[in-house]
């Protein structure tokens, strides 16, 4: 269940991104770099020919052990849009996987000559496994393991804040919703509180909390309206009804009504608060659809940044794995 | 059920084609540059290398919220040997569309910056509603609605006309079959009557043939012999027998008896006759293999022509879509 | 269940490669001039971009009847590394092909001017059958048919043999396993027959060994310690565990203790042995894991140079597809 990756395993020894498994860990400068290379891809996918010729003879692998057409296509429009060859193995699905060990499928797709797998797992540390079992020139990205967590979600939201605010300085950040299932909310504190930000604050109701939330450098709130108050950003999380049972929330109603986020509450962040959520939207339950599809919401930019930021973690680590191969 | 789309929505403000959502509605000229535009492309997919770059750097998205691996195919190819991403999504089997709206799949796959949709949906009017909220530099492909009906269907027929008739003044054509069912079938009435033949008639049984039939511009006949004399082309289409209850028809066989086309009936028609059908066939049930596979069937040239009709809708709209882009 | 094919089918009349559908029956000089092209190919595969361009604009279907990801992929993998635009077509579980004949779906990719079929399916035969039926522009290649056997299975194998002893004369080699129920056996006793090796042994239990199976040249073993006594390599099958019934081995354990390749055994053959197997592998069924994973295992370079020789057979059978509809 420990999300804490040794930040070796992620980095080759110049300090370069060589997978991408967690925010956790890495320092401002890199999550910096992330984000000033997402930049460079994001005038790309606005523009009629939207393809670099970066990753041209490369085969990606979207290695998917749960289904999740969503977080693939992201990926898979990443991978062309650097012109990889992209490869869609659905484990879940695949009859051949059976009595074959995930090292063995690792083994064999390597010996295939592919460059970088992008993994998405049921179970928590399924990327990093992974990560410490391949060869020298592949490349691993974490596309989300357990609860619906992925790295990229992170960083396309500090992606999202800088574009929108300018920096991070002086900013207050609140986190609504389910922090404690949330892999996510834990890697966006991290990056948060690296990049500078004034204040976190996590809001949610007590059952949906970790045990010492304050030491990850949080200020917790059980009360939205409070949490809200003069606030630069809300990041709503999403509540992964099909994952939780009944003991955490009495009623999808019912947390609507005391956590889901309306116009009026709104209204005690500041004025120019930006609205986000990692998607797909449960409308009426943690969010308004005004305040969803309203000004202050920047949900669809945060989808356009998932590609930017995707094409910028895997040319990143592409060109270490690259000088590593050269190297050896 | 209404069939017919406000012609402003598929046209842009200079008469081009912007999405291609039904032939309904557009005019002669515009469906003659449909067929212009496909036979430039007819060479192309002959050819030893069969890419042209029109759409490279460009994504196409099949949404496909039904299966249909055949119609599926032929966009994907038409899409590829234009050089365009193509991005497969299968909403019907895919899991994380639950709960999430068809506008907000469509928004966000818009935010990735897609270019164009090639739209499947179960439901008459699907691709309109899409067409109707897609952001302006996107264009919308109806690959079929409700009743396996698609528009690029009836444009291959008249194209495949053209090709092996050298135009359509002075001809007679007959569409046989399930009528009642069949948009393809008022498509092609449509555009067979812009197009100038000199007559097209229906040939079903009554419960096959919807009230009022003639309004259409078409002379309606119960017996099949009758239908075919001295005709230049004859439509079959496909009995739809998994989506048909036992009111319509009596049984297979006798409908084969009434119905099905064979060489004895064929005798009534011009010896000069092209034989169509839309595929895949059912054998001994609408047409006889005889016919299916003897001199007079075009079938398997329609299916050629399917790709170039395809290309030319999607190079046609796209263009419209990337000036409006360009001048927004 | 014959495995004879007439050499005509998959040769041109220059004897050049037109289909691959087995090895069976193949010469010399072919199976060498297919390692040697394999060889050219063995070096793209290894450098930084993996493509050329050798099948631009060709359209390779991966027409797959029953479902194999594992097979899918090195062909998927081999045909974009060629530039090949590819179409995958599972009609195991595609709705359409319900009604549709073999024939007709051929047919119908025929006619949008498809290159080549790769081609996996339950039954034997059905490779033979559609190369027997396709337009002379296009290649069939078999990607296993009835009991998972495929003849580039075959030729990785005595490519990966070229590879490790530089050729194949004095050679002796052990195949062990299911002999009986093994295409890729038979195949592989005739290509290294033709390649002139000094000794071909198969050691199986008499239960897995065909009546009469010196006729096929080789030396029948059923004791597994005698029959790796000096070879230079060994071919261990895969049990098809869920293929076979009770009646064929006693028990996995017991067909362990008698025919699992252990350490111990291995010391029979010569200290340079080479071990082969096909993958997936069920350890500690057919092979010891230490033995796998080991010094002596050339399993994961079989992997590899698997797609270096589906890119010899695509580019081969696809040069003399070009030349005879050029001729044409």
């Amino acid at each position: 269940m420990s999300t804490a990756a040794p930040a070796d395993i992620q980095l080759d020894a110049s300090g370069r991104l060589r997978h991408f498994l967690t925010v956790e860990g890495l320092n401002r400068e890199l999550l910096v770099r992330i984000m000033d290379t997402a930049e460079s891809f994001a005038s790309v996918t606005a523009q009629n020919v939207k393809k670099v010729p970066l990753l041209r003879g490369k085969t990606v692998v979207n290695l998917f052990f749960e289904n999740s057409t969503r977080t693939r296509t992201t990926f898979e429009l990443a991978a062309k849009r650097l012109s990889a060859d992209v490869l869609n193995i659905n484990i879940a699905t695949s009859a051949t996987s059976k009595g074959e060990s995930l090292l063995d499928t690792i083994r064999n797709l390597e010996a295939m000559h592919v460059d970088m797998f992008v993994v998405r797992h049921a179970q928590s540390g399924a990327a990093h496994f992974i990560a410490r079992h391949v060869a020298p020139h592949i490349s691993v990205l974490n596309a989300g393991d357990g609860r619906h967590a992925h790295p990229t979600q992170a960083m396309l939201d500090v992606f999202t804040i800088r574009r929108c605010k300018g920096g991070f300085a002086g900013l207050k950040v609140a986190i609504v919703g389910d922090i404690l299932h949330s892999r996510v909310a834990r890697s966006e504190i991290w990056a948060l509180n690296a990049l500078g930000v004034d204040e976190v604050r996590v809001v949610a109701p007590k059952t949906l909390l970790p045990a010492h939330v304050e030491s990850l450098g949080v200020v917790p709130y059980h009360d939205l309206s409070e949490g809200l108050r003069d606030v630069d950003v809300v990041i709503m999380l999403r509540l992964q009804l099909e994952r939780m049972g009944s003991a955490f929330i009495p009623s999808e109603h019912e947390y609507f009504q005391r956590f889901g986020l309306t116009g009026r509450r709104l209204e005690k962040a500041k004025s120019d608060v930006i609205v986000m959520h990692p998607g797909p939207i449960n409308r009426g339950i943690e969010i308004d659809s005004a305040i969803a599809d309203g000004p202050r919401s920047v949900i669809l930019q945060q989808v356009t940044h998932g590609i930017a930021v995707r094409m910028a973690v895997m040319s990143m680590t592409m060109r270490a794995g690259s000088d590593m191969e050269a190297a050896a």
